[in-house]
């Protein structure tokens, strides 16, 4: 399937964290590997005004999960980052966010060790971190959280994964990342640990033009998803944190006149 | 103190991460906030290449809390802030890592706003992620770990975070900032919780030319890192994901003789 160029390029990859979205937010390390990228096997959640950095005789293949293409599952990215390697020389791995952040980027690293690839790791900014921060909510504020946990909402089987039923007894930030589909479930679980006032964000596409933020409390923030369309992909941010939002003072007004009453 | 320039710039100032150690770690937009710098205050552990992308005639302020010089406290340096960005026009805060992990920013956000000059963020890769990841260990692995917890060694009050003890109980990988200084105490903590022979890493100075990594298990890393002569800014990694580092392969075996025995 694959043209075979019979070059002479000894065969490497670079797994690359493209950032949360905006096309800015790679790094200059990021960029430089691109510059001299042979091959570029792009997902879905990846800026494409970055393949412009890479040379324009560069291969550039869009390998994302969502296009509901059964081709491109994990297997057949891996055999296609191998074959390109073999046949083409540099191939850059452009991922969203930090590689290895629910990315399965290990399992790509050790595809291409399994192959004597050798293969190299740039970090991205996570999404984690990053989404959140570019709406002014820290993940980390003295004297309101000491740390933050990062969570996926989809793990291997389908299920919430079960750290979070811990996570909702700490006073961690909590970053749930591909957990819309599972929000009322998530908020039940923190209602169970009496936390129902506690301030959530989710943000919808963060750091581009999609970007949608809503705010609340675990007892309303269902409905404010709702109110405001939000859609995939999003993550949600539970904790003391994001009441340093601007939209969270009229939410705290609100409930100081309740408790008033 | 400040020289008043007479100037009609708007003062701003923007709060921007410059990644863990490697000046190439920081973003695209982080290099353009530098460009359009008149002022920029930088950290004790962000690269100094860095400064040379802000204008020559830019005034540069060292203002590491490491110095040991009591005028650099967060008070200080929040003063500085304003006080370079009303008479200057637009001042980059330069700091280590992301500037909302551990890194007060939300502190230096909130003192803009109390002063009404607009502030903007700009993420940095935090080490907690970035640095691991470099060592090819992913704080995320299918199977293994499907959340990280990052949590600081360094409380306000100089205790350890109680967020550890939560932390030492859960499957979540754990980093720890910050807290080389508590390694034997949080060493304690998974002792109690039967966790002897998790692995552990312990990496100095990541993606920086003095980088060193220690790489055992909670029951013996104190001695590793002793013996390696890890010095402080160190990072602690706890989790099975530690154990996909190259490193940890005659760890493994030793303990499947071990075993055997």
């Amino acid at each position: 399937m694959i043209k075979v160029k019979n070059n002479l390029k000894e065969p490497r990859i670079t797994l690359v964290g493209a950032g949360p979205g905006d096309a800015e937010l790679i790094t200059i390390k990021g960029i430089k590997a691109l510059q001299t990228a042979d091959v570029v096997l792009y997902d879905a959640l990846v800026n494409e005004e970055l393949l412009e950095f890479a040379p324009a005789n560069a291969t550039k293949v869009y390998v994302g999960k969502r296009s509901g293409d059964h081709s491109f599952s994990q297997d057949n990215i891996n055999k296609l980052m191998i074959d390109y390697a073999l046949n083409y020389g540099h191939v850059v791995r452009l991922k969203g966010g930090d590689p290895f952040v629910f990315g399965r980027g290990y399992e790509e690293l050790d595809h291409a060790a399994d192959y004597s690839i050798p293969a190299q790791v740039i970090p991205g900014i996570s999404s984690s971190i990053g989404v959140p921060g570019l709406q002014q909510i820290p993940v980390t504020h003295r004297g309101m959280a000491e740390s933050f946990w990062v969570i996926t909402g989809t793990t291997t089987n389908g299920q919430i994964s079960g750290d979070l039923f811990q996570a909702a007894k700490t006073r961690a930030t909590v970053v749930v990342l591909m957990g819309l589909h599972k929000l009322a479930e998530i908020v039940e679980i923190y209602k169970q640990e009496g936390k129902g006032k506690l301030p959530v964000a989710v943000i919808q596409s963060g750091s581009t033009e999609n970007e949608k933020v809503a705010i609340g409390v675990v007892d309303t923030i269902v409905e404010v998803v709702d109110e405001q369309k939000i859609a995939s992909p999003a993550l949600i941010v539970l904790g003391d944190v994001v009441s340093l939002h601007p939209k969270f003072q009229p939410i705290r007004e609100f409930y100081d006149i309740v408790a008033q009453e």
